[in-house]
């Protein structure tokens, strides 16, 4: 595996599948690396902690980062190029373009100018890199409309390729944000994955997810459409860390 | 010469130079056909009135249009193929994707609105043809700046050409809104050249332009940067038609 720095060095070939990442991996971002891997000649994965995304920038100043270990895994599961620019290679001096993509409701409302970070980036990732192929995980459900629309409303040549959630045995969603949860915090924080499967057969799941989070009070409880795919998505705060989750409740995530 | 509606029929080869118009050709526009006739295996040129960039809809309701004349001029001129998709094509149902320059002072505050319109098609149209090089005329100075931001902080491979204003005798500078003006506006608006002109050498060139505008009210006069180059920039309106123009002070537009 070539770790890579500058985009000039990147010279890639054949049809390329891009997993984008904040490093941190966990078992969420090895099903996008197996996934990119089955379906084409390259694979690359980014990693590169986005300052733009931050809406919070004492979030950013924890962001568990180790690239060691980050590329260890990514060489284990056969990526070919591991793309870790500095933030100056991404955002050069004198930067000042950005992508807005209209996605209100949900994290778009809960966190400004994340999403505007988002697509920034992504469109920047994907012009760098050509992929035939991107990959995102279904955890970061609207992160992935919001990628679906960019690619269509720019007119982009890309696939986007949305992978289930992958889960802890206790049922959490795996984040890297997780490390920072205490025995007791991971505790309540169940009630998310909890609330969401028991609400996911209700009449009205908003509802029915709101009433048994278990005195978890959430930023919001919204459904989501991904393409026709309806999504149950939740944002709570436990302790000083905010995790996100959803359940698909009809359709697929294709 | 092809004439190209829709996206999928556009299967373009070799090299391409992209002319991006939004038609009622004059010789301005001929000028760019030429430079991307000389420089690339395939010339595109776009016809497509942008709604996105019209901050007046009364400017955008009277902008004259004659596919017929823009047809048998860009042929003349050896454009292979005439891109003009309707503005469905464009801007489907549900389209919200926006790409926002940092761009302030003059035709960006003029025109609020302007240049996100400006970027966002041309970002389409680029990823829609897939151009090597794509002309632009000196006139628009500060789109050609916009476009060139674009460019560099998005990552993209596309050389932006900037071409030479071209101007009638009289030395007004050529513009699909000039068939709006009567004779004695038109009269009235070589104020604005010549202003521009006699400014080039001063010491202080925009209180000089200033002085020298005849009776003419500027929306602004200012200078510009487009890549090192430095420009003298102005904006007036006579009777109901907005008039932009500028002369280059130093450096070269490249």
């Amino acid at each position: 595996m070539r770790i890579v720095r500058h985009i000039s060095d990147l010279g890639l070939d054949g049809e390329v599948g891009l997993v984008p990442t904040m490093g941190a991996l966990h078992a969420g971002h090895v099903a996008l690396f197996r996934a990119a891997r089955a379906e084409n000649d390259t694979v690359v994965a980014s990693l590169f902690v986005n300052p733009a995304q931050f809406d919070q920038q004492s979030d950013l100043a924890v962001y568990p980062r180790d690239e060691t270990r980050d590329a260890e895994i990514a060489e284990q599961e056969g990526v070919d190029v591991l793309f870790a620019p500095g933030p100056d290679e991404i955002y050069p001096a004198g930067f000042g373009t950005w992508v807005e993509v209209d996605e209100a409701g949900a994290e778009g409302t809960a966190r400004p100018g994340h999403f505007r970070g988002v697509a920034t980036v992504c469109l920047k990732l994907f012009n760098i890199v050509r992929p035939r192929r991107a990959y995102f995980g279904q955890k970061d459900a609207q992160q992935a409309i919001v990628v679906r629309r960019l690619v269509r409303d720019l007119d982009l040549d890309i696939r986007i390729r949305v992978i289930p959630t992958v889960r802890d045995a206790d049922g959490l969603a795996l984040s890297s944000r997780n490390v920072r949860l205490s025995p007791a915090e991971r505790e309540r924080a169940l009630g998310l994955p909890r609330a969401l499967a028991k609400a996911a057969g209700s009449a009205d799941p908003i509802a029915a997810a709101r009433a048994e989070l278990n005195g978890l009070t959430p930023d919001y409880v919204e459904l989501l459409d991904l393409d026709g795919a309806r999504i149950l998505a939740a944002a709570v705060r436990v302790g000083s860390t905010r995790l996100i989750d959803n359940v698909l409740l009809e359709g697929d995530l294709s």
